[in-house]
């Protein structure tokens, strides 16, 4: 086709990426991109140089990955794409514990740990006793799933953060019991802010936006004949539980971290500072042939 | 908002993007942007696999730029984005010449040559003799327009990238007489691939699309009171007229560059080889003040 023009193009882009023998599925999403995009510059009648703005921006974004940095993952949690495509690959029926975004800060490998165990030895902070159960939607106890945590220390850093820490700190594995049961000892989460030194930082303060993520734990719960849950535990009454920087915050994730006075802990211990406890339950969604 | 789920993030995104103090213009990108990524990814339901798929590729366009190559451009020039935007920035009305992609070849400070210059001195290729007159829509001839042109060499390169080349080749700058007429020699244009040792490449083979541009020369006219044209002279013919890999192609885009048998060329010299000629014209819109 030799006559383009703004009203046509779109057609003839996706007319040619959908008229060859490539597979069907890339296809479809680049069809699809094309006509999604081309309504965005339409839509916004966007300007030859708010384009070129956009080239420079995401060329930096691209820029600013490394080994330890995905800037296009922060990226994208930042404009709500990571969360809206966690929450359509993992609808949850009401009363089954809903999936949050993934985050960057996972690591493979963290130490399998006895019940109870603290994951936060050697780390300042207020000491937290999580006490938790996991079930399927219909009340069974869920025995044996593996259940892996992980946090950010008082300072709002992951223990991979911090370049001068040679050990996992903050994470670990643990078993649920017969019961469905799990529980551990850590500090109590804080709120942080996701990176802002690069350009994804750029575009939150063009668009005045708070960086902040509400306090949470983190963890990934996997059972046979279930599907694999990846959630966050946040903090009721964590000032920025209506404004996470990724949108990340859902109704069924939000657990009650109850402060008390110095005195005897849940494992027995005296303890000469505040601590909190949470009491958290887990609802795993069966998977469809298991259902 | 702690309530988020695929249905009501889109929302929530756009009303926490709108609702500040930033620059509006900012804004309604942003939330537009917002609106049709999330509309994309619902549409072909994405996968996390496909997803992150997606982040892997757009990082790798990012690193694959440096001070030589800009692989964002040739992922919007792929994806037909560039045209169209060039395109709803310069509507125009039929008989005028209608804006092309400007490409990444256009370099400043090109030699201004007198009428009749060779610009391709030194290199192979087929003489081609161009003859062109610029007028306004009312068929007023304009004088003293500048007429930026460049284009690649017979083997699909521009002199950039040519490492062993240190001085500029097949660019030039030249004035229209009192008639509106300048003239220039060169060598016939040939079809050309766009990079595809890159990313965007993989992406053009996974699609199984042709990665060629159709033979053009390169205009950039500016004259006072007319919106600066940025266009294409393609070779009527071409193989590749309608499936420009940058969907660049436009009717009123086309010349005929008409094969001469050895003899007199139309500078007076004498060829032992055949030799083309191009009687072209460029019809330039008025701005809106002068209009």
């Amino acid at each position: 086709m030799r006559n383009l023009n703004e009203h046509n193009i779109t057609d003839e882009v996706v007319r040619r990426f959908t008229t060859t023998s490539s597979d069907p599925r890339v296809q479809t999403i680049m069809a699809s991109l094309v006509k999604h995009l081309h309504a965005f510059a339409r839509e916004v009648n966007l300007t030859e140089e708010e384009w070129f703005q956009g080239i420079e921006f995401v060329t930096r974004v691209g820029q600013k990955c490394d080994d330890k940095r995905q800037e296009f993952i922060l990226l994208s949690d930042t404009l709500g794409l990571s969360q809206l495509v966690v929450a359509q690959n993992h609808k949850r029926p009401p009363g089954v514990t809903e999936q949050t975004v993934f985050g960057p800060f996972h690591m493979p490998g963290a130490p399998h740990l006895a019940p109870g165990a603290n994951i936060a030895a050697g780390v300042q902070g207020e000491p937290c006793f999580v006490s938790a159960w996991v079930q399927s939607a219909t009340g069974q106890p869920v025995a044996g799933a593996s259940v892996d945590v992980w946090q950010a220390d008082a300072g709002g850093l992951y223990d991979v953060q911090h370049p001068e820490w040679h050990d996992m700190k903050l994470r670990a594995v643990f078993k649920t019991d017969q019961e469905g049961r799990f529980r551990l000892r850590t500090i109590k989460p804080c709120s942080y802010p996701v990176p802002t030194d690069g350009p994804v930082g750029e575009m939150m303060r063009a668009l005045d936006q708070n960086p902040y993520r509400p306090a949470h734990l983190h963890f990934m719960i996997q059972a046979e004949g279930y599907d694999r849950l990846i959630t966050h535990a946040f903090v009721e009454g964590d000032p920025y539980l209506d404004s996470d920087a990724v949108f990340g915050v859902r109704s069924s994730c939000i657990g009650d971290y109850v402060r008390h006075d110095p005195g005897v802990a849940p494992d027995g211990t005296r303890l000469e500072v505040p601590f909190y406890t949470l009491d958290y339950q887990f609802v795993l969604q069966p998977l469809p042939h298991h259902s």
